[in-house]
């Protein structure tokens, strides 16, 4: 087994650990009676994950400093990093007004069920968004709390330059899920070939998912390890492509996924009018017949969408599958070129190299 | 004139000056076409506001450094406390379902009413609620870059209590306003004299009030400046009653205020059912029918609770008022005593004493 593999059990249950010690350490300015199910809300919110963006850090500080990933040290950065994920994901859940995730109730709907159950006043609705937002905020500032913890510990230039690569993060998710929402109220104008823009998807999966879920956590590991600049350019060359494609992969589950596996249903994307580059290749290419369909689909409020997705499949698949799998391809090919050139510019051991390949086979490789 | 009423003026432009020069650092981050509106709402929601809780920060450092307040320097620390001002404002809003502040159409409104005009897809209001709570986040990102540029302008240490203090006051925050929501939410019982509980509303008003608005802005200022510990707990020994006070103050205003001057519907409090010390005393001072009539009204649903004010005001007006200023009162005595205990302790010069003499009474002054 890898290296990655063998070392990956072990690291995730140190990474829940110090995420869940980060979080009970802000919980104790205000435990009372009266907060406690916040409170249990914000625990709750961290059971699960896959605690990609803490093992990125790790695997990021490891490559950086030659050290075996399984005595890589970053509890609070990886808490900081999961803390925030959690904070993102309930405002994101109140956005998306979803009523799952992964199999359990999102807090929205948790603390509106709650509501209900107590004959509480007013609305059960409103009151599981506020909290819900509440939430958010509380696991944001636990997240602050968490990173500035972990920088105490670290030289000064260095704790400066991790302070800033980790807020510069907040402020470019903010922006990406901005646009991202932004993009899926635009009506699709049948007469305009040019009305979905590649660079408007580019920009989206760039802030929101290459530079959040990868670029980040590898580089604020290898920066907090006190990695040169050119080092960092050159790893951030390698696992951006690779961070793109990873998003790409995703869109392609987001079409054809089976709900049995994805735990969505099936279409879903379609179902949220989400702007994805492949649907941006297919309204490129599709004929105006095929182009009418899929802005009637869209033009569709969400909940008449279903219906459209066994005939929104076939145009996608005859359209831009081909295309969509040249682009991943294409960004596979060039992560892996930009890994050579690291690893010649810094004498890459052969362990780092083995778990950077690793990494970009787990970020691109066909999962359907 | 007093040194705080000459200054205020300047100050508070140069407070402006640094809010805004520290948002356009972060909106510089992620300005694309598309994300212009977003970008726009975050400029309008610095647009206007007493800057409160930064002018606290430089009158704690006044008085912590003995320097005139015009000669104070902290742009930084000022433009993170009004920056995350915002973003709590962008949330509360929200939250509240409020269609205006200071005069304005709130953030949620106006993006909801952008998507109208634009014939965006889907619902008005519940993109104008996404991009809402998206713009509260970017805010609260703005801030934390604001403080931690601040703070590397400080010796290490001191930076460290600084830190600690900002976040902290963000995890109180959000704990605070999680329980005025739920306890909005709780039904009355009128044969429960004990079910309004005076020690639920103190936490509310302590975490979301007290500290936030007065004790930590001021504090703040203090540490920054290197305050001794004896001589933070003894400033605020002086402005936690004086917070507190301030608040109990503005529940008057929320029960009996001139619509025309407090900008908001007449007894706008017991419409949103607010519970505050002035309610609270009101429950346990009432007799039986009149905390029947009580309940009968918090316990509909807030579009009807406006006629039930003029009888509901009576009932606070006998049986709570008087308690009520007592409460302030002693509150007030609370503040001058410490005041005169930290003058003394601290060789606070004349110029110190008054400008927190002064303070205290912005602070505790009748409004109405």
């Amino acid at each position: 087994m890898s290296e990655l593999a063998t070392t990956l059990p072990a690291l995730r249950e140190r990474i829940e650990a110090a995420t869940s010690a980060a979080l009970e350490r802000s919980l104790a300015l205000g435990s009372t009676e009266d907060s406690q199910l916040f409170l249990a809300a914000a625990r709750h919110s961290i059971d699960s994950g896959k605690r990609f963006r803490a093992i990125g850090a790790h695997i990021g500080a490891s490559i950086a400093s030659n050290t075996p990933l399984a005595d890589v040290r970053l509890d609070d950065l990886g808490a900081a990093l999961e803390l925030y994920q959690a904070s993102a994901l309930a405002h994101d859940d109140v956005i998306d007004h979803a009523a799952t995730r992964r199999g359990a109730p999102t807090p929205h709907r948790a603390f509106g069920a709650e509501h209900a159950a107590q004959s509480w006043l007013g609305s059960s609705e409103q009151f599981g968004e506020a909290a819900a937002i509440l939430l958010g905020d509380l696991l944001f500032s636990a997240a602050e709390e968490a990173i500035q913890r972990y920088v105490d510990t670290l030289p000064r230039h260095v704790a400066h330059a991790v302070l800033q690569r980790y807020t510069q993060m907040h402020t470019e998710v903010a922006i990406g899920q901005y646009l991202d929402v932004r993009a899926e109220q635009t009506p699709l104008n049948p007469d305009d070939p040019h009305c979905m823009k590649a660079q408007t998807v580019n920009e989206i999966v760039r802030l929101k998912s290459a530079r959040y879920s990868v670029v980040h956590p590898l580089l604020l590991g290898a920066t907090a390890c006190e990695a040169p600049e050119q080092f960092l350019q050159d790893l951030e060359a390698v696992v951006h492509p690779w961070g793109m494609a990873f998003q790409f992969r995703d869109d392609v589950l987001g079409v054809f996924g089976d709900p049995s596996e994805t735990g969505k249903p099936a279409g879903d994307d379609i179902i949220e009018g989400k702007r994805t580059l492949l649907l941006t290749l297919t309204w490129a290419n599709a004929s105006p017949p095929e182009r009418a369909f899929i802005a009637h689909a869209f033009n569709k409020p969400r909940s008449e969408r279903a219906a459209y997705v066994p005939d929104l499949r076939e145009i996608i698949e005859n359209r831009a599958m081909l295309l969509h799998e040249g682009a991943i391809a294409s960004l596979v090919i060039e992560g892996n070129a930009a890994l050579e050139t690291l690893s010649r510019n810094h004498d890459l051991p052969e362990r780092s190299v083995a778990m950077l390949k690793e990494l970009g086979e787990v970020l691109t490789r066909r999962k359907s």
